[in-house]
């Protein structure tokens, strides 16, 4: 019988099809590897001699005369960074200006150096990069909450194949992210500790979903995954803001997300996935209830009426396994 | 700059890129048309004459000796039909049994026959089994909700080109919908009435987003539509329940959806859509806050690291157009 699952810091459900799941190698992606992009490409946007497409950067990692990660404003920006926040009525609507802010983080010179084939030096300028964009658009009094994200693939909804990253800086706090963040007060209510900070213990415990895991960081497939190989990394410090993170502890994530997804593309054949930093509000600056953690979703599978009409996920496949298959393979 | 609306009725906020909008004829799709495709396939299970690959019908409507419209359980569902609702406790775990039913509703003997190119009364042959299905396993003590769904072409999640709606009845309330409930909840208390009922009425003031209307039905696409082409169709009179329509409104609802998906297929080159029934939950059999209406879907964009981390959507078009681009289509 399938297992309809509940994730402890979400309280959403998920149908576990043990019965007929699939196995790991069932997901290995068909599509040609990294192998044969090319080191750049002259009509591509991000890759260097193109600089001047963009607006000027506001943040740059340098090697000498070389950038070697760099921020710049969406050219093309879901929100406006001018101009000021308000609410309008319209008759019965309600709405808002549409301020707010929209980088994208190029994360390296090379128009095919993905995290899974860079030096663990390389990824920590990304880290160094979203540290950075994390604390210095939260400073801005107009936004009270900040997305960090990456989409790698076709699948996962990119046209670009240059390594980026993006943030948006959003002047509200979305309705899922509320929904969350009252589960997991409701958490702390009951249970006098943050959800997250248990279920990093939980895992340490269990050991059996666990894909990676050094002093500051546990990489694993949740108990209640939404889909094939998704994969949480959670700090063991409760941290409320990204931007707490230390020096050490940056060094850490760098080290797990390189070994992670490099796990991944070996694994999977260099799958489709997002990648998303999750956190509290901008104004949440001590929350205990809530702690920031990254969210990587391979897409595997395609999400259809089903899940557009309740919310809630099939995983066709079984965290644990996943896990053990991730964590089997040698870097 | 680019304008954030609220939904009304879900409080869930949506980009719109009013200034980078595209135009509607920007959507239309590139794929080969339905024409393509013949009227039988001797390998697909829906197909007349494979009737034993699947498990005995549950609901069939006959023209003599054959079938017409056919309700059959899922040879693979997502959840068990046998067995009993238990939660259980696993450590810190939580699961349930995964107990429901899966059925798929074959809405037609030919392979070809989308409700675009239907008459009438074959897509009311469909309502019918949807109120069947809705009716009978709302019955089933262990079940809690209920969505009747619909995913036509690749993109929307289906591989099986035969016409066919699928209903999946779950032994929870999806977190997803109980949001909703509240929010609606929050209404009535604020408000007095249904919101369900305020938006069709404003929807019918306004008329500008209205994409088709009769005695019983709007359909319009919302003022916070979460992304291009989004349609709902939501019934005049307030019902809680799906199984509440009664025989005139039955034939008015499949007017409504053969002459909206006719404009969909002849305006955008028949787009590959989801449809979704969204209900109250099965037990709330007289709600006066929540009304069930039908979302349609179209996949003209892809979601990406941003809607999946924030669960918020970006419209690159305008509601007000894309209506009127619908509603200009002669059938």
């Amino acid at each position: 019988m399938p297992e309809i699952r509940q994730s402890m810091a979400t309280k959403e459900w998920v149908i576990i099809a043990t019965e007929r799941a699939k196995r790991p190698k069932d997901f290995i992606s068909k599509k040609n590897s990294e192998a044969s992009i090319p080191e750049s490409d002259a009509k591509c946007p991000f890759c260097p001699g193109n600089e001047k497409l963009a607006p000027p950067a506001t943040f740059e990692i340098m090697d000498g005369e070389n950038w070697i990660t760099r921020v710049v404003p969406n050219k093309f920006p879901a929100l406006s960074p001018e101009g000021e926040r308000k609410r309008k009525y319209d008759g019965i609507h309600r709405y808002m200006t549409g301020v707010g802010n929209h980088e994208v983080i190029i994360e390296s010179r090379l128009h095919n150096r993905f995290i899974s084939v860079m030096k663990k030096d390389e990824v920590l300028n990304i880290v160094k990069a979203y540290k950075n964009r994390y604390t210095e658009l939260a400073k801005d009094e107009r936004i009270e909450h900040i997305i960090i994200f990456k989409n790698h693939g076709a699948a996962a909804g990119t046209s670009l194949i240059h390594p980026h990253s993006q943030v948006v800086a959003l002047p509200l706090v979305p309705q899922a992210i509320r929904s969350r963040l009252n589960t997991a007060m409701r958490y702390l209510d009951d249970n006098g500790t943050c959800v997250f900070c248990d279920m990093s213990v939980m895992e340490q415990k269990e050991k059996e979903r666990i894909v990676y895991e050094n002093d500051d960081f546990i990489a694993f497939c949740p108990y209640a995954s939404l889909g094939p190989f998704h994969i949480w990394i959670l700090p063991k410090r409760h941290m409320a803001q990204f931007s707490e993170i230390n020096e050490p502890e940056m060094t850490s994530l760098a080290d797990s997300l390189k070994i992670v997804l490099t796990k991944l593309s070996i694994g999977l054949n260099n799958p489709d996935y997002n990648l998303v930093v999750k956190c509290n509000p901008t104004d949440y600056i001590k929350s205990d209830f809530f702690h920031w953690y990254i969210a990587i979703v391979p897409r595997l599978t395609k999400t259809a009426g089903f899940e557009l009409g309740t919310g809630m996920f099939i995983n066709v496949s079984l965290p644990e396994e996943n896990a053990e298959f991730l964590r089997s393979i040698n870097i």
